[in-house]
């Protein structure tokens, strides 16, 4: 292996839909996937949505001689679906399982089964570390009436959380995956606001896929035109985002994405389009003694603090709907409890009045019984998993309160050192005396 | 708040051993704590199995004054368990959830239930950045017949990759807690060769506790003989761990540990007993290019190398047994639906030869069907279980074979640059060019 910096890094994504034995064609799709990395031979591929561990061992062995180095990110009972293929050596991995991702009754929406994380793998690219993330958040079903955002928003939280924790050492930063959100929604502004990645498709000089960059679209025969109603021309869901540090620079050249239709093949790779960025890299020679800290204007902060805060009410909505929620399984369990009483009490009345007759035919009473025990049961576990919910909420809006004290502090820092920025919004009060900014 | 870098800071740790209704004099004990650090006011205290919320918030309000800034990691049913209070700033707080932690079947362990993590604050000691780590690890029950070994081998694994990808961007980096292990356990030795960290007890200049550091002790009313035999002077399980970097020296100048009973009161703070370390700081004055990476020699690299492959087969030996537990889960579960079907076929006998007398006695029937019900949904989730199990220590092991490859690769590095290491071991045969360390 060649030890010189790479001047370019090519950087591929792509969710898969591999659902075995419920996807359409997915053996075949896995076959046309393959045949598409061994010709284009990128070098960082990142993939979702790859249920099974044979697929992946399929890839893997179809592309030993492209990409030596891969990680198939294990976790819960299916697995992330994550992996990551590369011709550069994959020096650590580590992965970081989202708090929150749906419910397990609203089986046929299946996210909550599938152990949603955040996988990343430290990769050498010549001297330079890269930092490389592949990630897959929660589905949006119903944009009107979205009943995971709160979820999502933690998920995208979380996600802005681990990687600008992990990725002090880096000298680049590339994250490719489905977020399952459109390029402002309130998540996807988080993540790039606090982290300072880039988006590649905004950033490119050269572009050539479907127009707006669009990865959902309505020439794609595996999407119905519900899934993407009313943006009939399609929706943008899927990212390459990337960012540099003081070490190193990182810029899009050109991206790509594939079309909906593959030539000489009756349908496409998979549901969504796979992107591709081909991204330009620069060491810097001038090494700083700290590792670049975004954001670093105190208008930047305060667009951080807007944001931080619009996520924290929709993370508090969403607190407030899991607590109505648990209030409304206790008392459901408490009737079923009532009932069975009532039942027993019933039953029992033979017993005290010797001569009385049982006034339950048995298959009632067995039936009703049986009955109870199903609320009882149900209830019950929607109430443990209702509390799970509302601890993952509230640990989220605690980590984002404790934040926007933190970005107050040092707004207040700028303030302090730039007379300019002193009309700045006042901090929330947490504490009275103002202090040097940490950077 | 002053801005001037501090030149000490005492961190304390304790284990409060705070299990509502069942723990001994809890909410006494608690107030003994809070009377205890309002007195000896630590710069930063790090607290374990606070698993009440309210006795956190006890705890925050009697603290207010002298510890402005805590948090409390929330996760799971019923929590982490932990806690920090400091006096310096909080501005970032993450939890990273241990992917195995005990059986639920062994109720009466309990560990399980707890949702173990570790918890990271990021800190403000004057101008440096402090990674403050707070963890409690799976409980060891039995020395000589460890069931858990691998669970907690893989806790540590995950610890210290927590620990090491999140502390690039600190210039200290400081862990407490109760870690169940030994000095020179496995996942102990894992914990400190890879990241670093150095022992307080091992570095102090000054020590006042009890013999040998040890934070079990028989001295202790709360504490049985049982569980700490042999080790009849008591075991050492609680750790405060720390490291400076390129930007800061940190040492331990003092460290005591409470010694079983406490002036004045009939009963000692917990069943553990707390530490305080007295870390000596000082901010190195000349800047380098990159955070300082651990291990940094090719006898550290090959020491190394060693304790991971130790660990990597104490992960194998657990996935051996969770694989055989796995398979007699199915196995059960297929006998269960066997006798099912069983019973079923005997009882339609009457129906095919309708002259014939029902075989069952109403109540035998119901009964056995509702026995193997029973087979079938144990049988069931434990299989679920399993497979969990499975998917993370197969998880840990990959990411530990791809660790051992890793460091292969640096040994090659340092065998080429530096001619007498040449005849350190040879690498795994993953692939044959040597290249330059990373470092």
């Amino acid at each position: 292996m060649d030890n010189t910096d790479p001047d370019a890094v090519r950087v591929f994504s792509l969710n898969c839909w591999g659902i075995r034995y419920l996807s359409k064609y997915c053996s075949q799709r896995y076959h046309m996937i393959g045949e598409l990395l061994c010709k284009e031979k990128p070098d960082i591929v990142l993939l979702q949505e790859v249920w099974s561990e044979k697929d992946y061992l399929f890839l893997k062995k179809k592309l030993s001689c492209t990409h030596p180095y891969t990680h198939y990110f294990k976790s819960g009972v299916i697995g992330s679906g994550l992996a990551i293929f590369s011709k550069h050596r994959i020096h650590d991995t580590l992965l970081h399982r989202y708090s929150l991702n749906g419910y397990p009754y609203m089986a046929h929406h299946g996210d909550w089964f599938g152990g949603k994380a955040v996988g990343m793998a430290v990769l050498s690219l010549g001297s330079l570390t890269a930092n490389v993330y592949v990630t897959h958040l929660h589905a949006e079903y119903n944009r009107e009436k979205d009943s995971y955002l709160a979820h999502r928003v933690v998920q995208a939280w979380e996600l802005q959380q681990f990687i600008r924790h992990t990725s002090a050492g880096a000298d680049v930063v590339i994250l490719g995956g489905d977020l399952n959100m459109h390029p402002q929604d309130l998540g996807n502004r988080l993540l790039r606001s606090y982290t300072g990645l880039r988006d590649a498709y905004a950033e490119t000089a050269k572009f050539d896929g479907c127009e707006g960059g669009v990865t959902l679209i309505a020439d794609n025969p595996f999407i119905s035109q519900k899934e993407i109603f009313p943006f009939e021309k399609g929706i943008r869901i899927d990212y390459i985002l990337f960012k540099g540090s003081s070490r190193a620079e990182i810029g899009c050249d050109s991206m790509s994405t594939t079309k909906g239709s593959v030539a000489d093949s009756p349908f496409p790779f998979s549901d969504h389009e796979a992107l591709t960025a081909e991204l330009k890299l620069n060491s810097a020679q001038t090494g700083n003694d700290k590792p670049c800290k975004t954001p670093d204007s105190a208008g930047n902060l305060a667009e951080l603090v807007d944001i931080v805060t619009e996520a924290r009410t929709e993370v508090k909505v969403g607190l407030h709907c899991a607590e109505r929620m648990r209030y409304t399984a206790a008392r459901t369990g408490v009737m079923g409890l009532a009932l069975l009483f009532l039942e027993l009490a019933i039953a029992a009345v033979p017993w005290f009045a010797l001569g009385a007759e049982q006034p339950f035919p048995q298959t009632s009473f067995y039936l009703l019984a049986a009955l109870c025990f199903a609320i009882l049961l149900t209830t019950f576990l929607l109430y443990i998993f209702y509390t799970i919910e509302i601890k993952s909420l509230q640990g989220a809006e605690d980590q984002m309160r404790l934040a926007v004290g933190s970005l107050h502090e040092k707004l207040r820092g700028f303030a302090a050192t730039q007379p300019h920025c002193a009309s700045m919004e006042p901090p929330e009060g947490q504490e009275p005396p103002a202090r040097d900014p940490e950077e």
